[in-house]
């Protein structure tokens, strides 16, 4: 598979080097809107810089991975779509539904294997959740408790063009709610306060966050989110169902204990995504030139990103209206 | 401390127990409705059965602790107020606010000493998670998540008389919550499922449910419950702040671990309560007697009880109607 | 069972308290060379304090528990053997083998029910272990591992008369390992340093121990000691077989957790063995008492006692010789 | 630096992957006594197959990795060393001390850089560990205790030409307790049996050991070894001190845990040395390409292997003698 790299930013850099190293993905082209950013990144991997208009009319490119600012997702898709290449588009594709929506529909009339970055999914701790869930361990599925901390908030002038946290950062955990319960979510609550950084209050937006979403069944989720948890990336998952109870645990470097003043010791979380979702990183290739090879579905695709972005949008109307939301008030 | 003992069923018998070891409390009586069952214990305990007049009249008796049916515990309160015995009332003083405080008056009038039974403020490891907060271990703290499931759910019929899982059960993760967010409760949103016994939900009730907690400097605090957890009794509570975060495990009988087929596998947690609160019990009387010795505040008392009912009440309401319910609208 | 407590120092204190909570167990008498401490302890229980004489001449006294300084232990232990009473005598017997066989031969000649006090197979954690392995849950044993490290060395004083680490501490593991080895120990190999407390060194004794024991069939055993674990009572075995291991861990008063600086915290082991064993001493008084009323044999006796100090011998020679020392060669 | 691979059998190809995939190493050449072997290898990365004596003579090779079979390490080492070439050698020298020897007066007529490949020193978690004691964590180390277990136990006809458990399997554990004991061995006493594999016993090797090392200073060292641990490779050190304990656990590929029948779960340790030394194996080229660049000392080297070795052979007489052995009688 030739695959032109959209983006040669931060996550940009992450998949440059994941595909460097694939056995059966080479790193065709990178484009970049700084022009000499792509040009450095490809120089490190021996791959070329390129416009993006060439990457899409060159026939010999088969797929594209947009890793490029989000406002610029949306047009990449469409592009890549009608030039007929598997996409594979960080998320979130839009952060506004009509964009979204219109992306999906130029999907719709020029259908290519697209799959979304929601790089959870193919973590492999999560994954082990997931098949056990399915292989029913735990019997029937109850409720569902996620919590995810990020180590520091961002700046403030990320805040503001993010969308917020529910579009920005809790979009995981929607996506991770849903992969999971495995069932319509019909209902959102939503309360959030700003605890940490009074420059994200000034933007508009929350830095701590609970959320309830109900499913068509009564299953409950919980999503416990903060923009900085000091001792780390906090990535959990529990799921409790009637036969018994699935824990993903965070993951430290090491598992060296020391004992003695003041305690017994072990290591805090890994700090941050770029260590924690590494492997799921490779995975996510992995499944995208799976998907590729075999015409197959990957196992995240653009109407996922348009799921996860409904419960975003009734999590901001609950939080906003102080009530709970249906998600047939979404449109 | 000549203390009587009012109500012989399962929790006066764990507190019976706990009486006749403690150095300076004295079972100076017991009562029960079913005289007999007085009698059996008070002989086990080389105490004695008493009416309940009897041991309110008894001017040698310093205490009563009211062990015996929910809706005998405001009278009895009332009586041994009258008669200014020092109370430890089991929870709930009453299922209904307007009762509760009919008895709260009758303490006012007649001020006694009045410890509730919220026995898992006496938890060791409770206690040392408080100690931890106050003692600014984690900074400000931001969120609360209190895990609390029961190892099986109760009869129907038993459900149908409790006054509902929020009465019952959530009642004391309501006064967990107070304890340790330690800040007014402002807003209460619950959501709720009848996922494991339809009995239960014929009842009108749930055995399923979460509910957010919002105070008034925006703190938030997550209460998960469950009537039933097939691996025994889920009590955990996760603080998080500024500096750090602060989890209260569950227990096991043992830490013996095998390794080997199906993996490494330790001991599910202790499966009831009587086995995870037995310390608790009797820190609850130590502190009980440390009051009345001193005349001084007991951890728990009658107005914490009111408190943990109106979040019972708020939760009720918010179910009911799908919102989110501030505690001014609780009369 | 009317019994008798002969010696009121620490580890009489903690007998008391365990037999005066008994519910079939009464503490007829208490005894001390230092007549006061008797008495004090007994009007503490509710006993009386007697001379050893009287109590052995008292026919309405069942059994004796000999809790006095060791070198009294096989004198009493004869004398109420021929007394006909039932005895938990405190390890050791005696300090040199000759005298320990000499009090094995006045049991034989008066067969009483006698028991010796080897708490750590009572401890709950370490039953569970012995339990599985009995059960095959690893198959055939291969290794065991034994760690046993107190938390603070003694007064040189008290080493000097304390015949040495392997008689005085070592001599519990010496026990553990014949109770879970369940074969005969063949060889025994020490080697010993003096790294904590020069004065123990001064005293001809040794503080950090390594000992391998070999059984007939080859399994191997490993005993790993010191007198300081800074950090508390380390107290762990792990049993490794064919199917498995099976690991006894510390365990700490609380589960609570701190993550943050300076890493994921939890609590150090319990620091003494009267916090460490206190359910053991209450099961080893269980034991007894089930093997007096069944005329049955308790878990632990006065031959387990005589093997184990035999291993004590060979340890020192051992240590002494710098050489592998054959059981054979110990008489 | 430009790298030949000699040997393309198992562990060669685990060097390969990493060499390949790093970005200062070059594999410029792969040679194997059997041709077609280093030729597939060698397509697979973008190498060329050549014959070892023609990668002496290329003076554009940097360095050799020997990783052919045994046997035909030190006549290799020899080779390089008067060609000039940076080394880096798999363990073991050669299975006798002559062979070792005559190999070191070679390096030290021809000095070059010569790393030896003892991985376990380039462990994270091991790594960490040793910087804790360097540290000071522990205050002064007293005890080093090593649990090392492979997951299966080899074929009997390797057994028969592997040197022996001591030089084959335990030569690792010797090196990590010489690099953490950071003094001089004195003695060393081995006991050791065949309880797993009666075809071990048959090619007059054991199969399951323990092993007891003391230093000048008296610190103690339990090494224990087992062929075959049913529940995955078991890879423990524990380091003991007067100021604390480190203890180097297990890995899992993940930290999913299950609760519920029949307890709380979690996976067994990573299978096999290639899975748990993975990042070992990336570390020890990077020290050894720091080496070659700064003209700096390897963590291991040559002497590292003499060492060594010298351990296997005091183990070997203690087990065959039954006794401690001197270091001192080591010739």
């Amino acid at each position: 598979m030739k695959l032109a790299l959209i983006g040669a930013g931060r996550i940009g850099k992450v998949h440059a080097a994941t595909i460097a190293d694939h056995p059966e993905v080479a790193l065709a082209a990178i484009a970049d809107f700084h022009h000499p950013a792509a040009e450095a990144l490809a120089a490190q991997y021996g791959s070329r810089a390129m416009d993006v208009e060439a990457i899409m009319d060159d026939e010999t490119i088969d797929a594209v991975l947009i890793a490029s600012s989000t406002p610029t997702h949306a047009d990449y898709l469409e592009q890549a779509a009608r030039a007929g290449k598997a996409i594979l588009c960080e998320k979130p594709i839009a952060l506004d539904l009509t964009r979204t929506r219109e992306a999906l529909q130029v999907l719709e009339a020029n259908p290519v294997i697209c799959a979304l970055g929601f790089n959870r999914r193919h973590d492999p701790q999560f994954s082990a959740l997931k098949a056990s869930l399915d292989a029913g361990r735990i019997g029937a599925l109850e409720t569902l408790t996620i919590i995810s901390r990020d180590p520091a908030p961002p700046p403030s002038d990320y805040v503001a063009a993010s969308g917020g946290l529910f579009r920005d950062m809790t979009i995981h955990d929607f996506d991770t709610a849903r992969w999971l319960l495995d069932e319509a979510v019909t209902h959102v609550y939503a309360s959030g306060s700003c605890l940490i950084d009074p420059g994200i209050g000034d933007a508009g937006d929350i830095d701590t966050a609970m959320i309830t979403l109900t499913t068509a069944s009564g299953r409950l989720c919980h999503i416990n989110n903060s923009r900085r948890a000091c001792y780390g990336y906090d990535q959990r998952i529990e799921a409790f169902g009637s036969a018994g109870m699935l824990q993903a645990q965070n993951e430290s470097e090491t598992r060296l204990r020391f004992t003695g003043e003041p305690g017994q010791v072990e290591e805090t979380p890994k700090w941050f995504f770029l260590e924690r979702y590494a492997t799921a990183f490779r995975h996510e290739i992995d499944d995208f030139f799976r998907a590729w090879r075999d015409d197959d579905t990957p196992l995240a695709g653009a109407q996922d990103g348009l799921a996860a972005l409904m419960l975003a949008e009734a999590a901001e109307r609950s939080l906003r209206e102080g009530r709970c939301v249906a998600l047939t008030e979404i449109h």
